[in-house]
């Protein structure tokens, strides 16, 4: 897997695309955002379950870049990898389209955690994510 | 308004329409949700509070005939009336398109209220929902 | 698979779940177009190669009985075996909760099919499903 | 409307929130798309005649920085004022919540032209945007 640390093979929903006939480029946050809930899921937390007990990772900053547009029918793979920056931990994710690997969407996904309301420093979040740290990539 | 006792102007949204050009089906299931939940907060209710407060309306079935299509562009009125049958609330919503008035979906969306988890008959709704509530309609 | 022809494993994704912690109904719409969808592709045709082709299935009528909702994190399996009747080719579509089995939706799906703008009956369809059709079922 | 050349007032939908009780991020590109869509209506074009044209103006590239969620029953409003910046046509489009005008999205749009299928620079756009470039903002 290279830098990535977490990747999740996935397939267009013909309920995704619009009448452009491609991906709607919402929908390709939604794929982000599932990609980052199924890391957090195999990092051993639940986002639902941190939402209960009043813990919410929140995006504060997001920038796609799109390569690429998926089509009905497309199988691809979403990959991440993370680096801690100050109190944010940043999601870098791509999208490779299958199986030639083109490049599809390149995202950072900047976000902050939100404990009972408040921006807060999660140690929670520290210990979960430190052995999935990438710290020497540009 | 004849039979019906609510109604909400609405246009289509480009991103609601999938590879056929027209609004997806599902899209159809979010514009009669919006309606009721409009209605909802017409009659003193909001439906975020009530979840809150450990009250969920919830659809039990719901019914839809799809009449014709909406596109791009095309504005529509989404209408409803309701009757109470048992412990059930059934909405009766339909869609036309303007300006011509063109059916576009028929509804039937029969509700239960569940509180704390529990399907209940609901005081708060039957309160109020009196005054909404078409009797002699067939 | 019994009385069922083809069916889907999926999961639910965190943003298909609204502010009630459930999926939100419209979503089971999206679950079952996609699991249509897919019985298609298997069964050797494309929904969007159709469209470019000139030929739309349409959904002409729906019924869905809501019966335990899915929540974050739940993985499911959804079913389905058709009919023909008349011009209609009707659906029966249901989704159980795995690992558990409980029925989550049951549906009812009539679908037409457009040809170039117009209701046909589809020879092609015939062809494509008359390997599927479940003649004896109640 | 100081910078901004339009903009439009919408509404939280309940379905659009998710398990935290706000609006999904994904949302919020729904919206900026469809402020886009919505001016370049007034602007005398329609995305969907566009599109049968051979004509998409696609994203390249979003930034989205998320200030302050919205919840069910909020009002808002978005506005959007653009720039071009070689082939590019750049739109800069804020979300602001309603009444109290506290800022919620604040993004970079980077829109290209592709025709029949390839980049270009398009002078249908150069034409209809002409008098809409905010050309000496910062």
């Amino acid at each position: 897997m290279g830098k990535y640390i977490f990747e999740l093979p996935l397939k267009v929903r013909d309920y995704e695309c619009d009448l452009q006939g491609i991906v709607n480029n919402a929908n390709y946050q939604h794929y982000l955002e599932h990609t980052r809930h199924e890391f957090l899921t195999a990092a051993g937390a639940s986002f639902a379950r941190l939402h209960e007990a009043g813990v919410d990772p929140v995006v504060a900053r997001l920038t796609m870049a799109f390569k690429t547009p998926l089509k009905s029918g497309d199988e691809f793979v979403s990959k991440l990898y993370l680096k801690k920056e100050g109190i944010k931990y940043v999601f870098y994710q791509d999208i490779f389209r299958l199986p030639d690997m083109k490049p599809v969407i390149k995202a950072t996904v900047e976000t902050v955690c939100v404990i009972h309301g408040k921006l807060s420093a999660s140690s929670l979040f520290d210990e979960l994510f430190v052995r999935y740290l990438n710290t020497d990539e540009a």
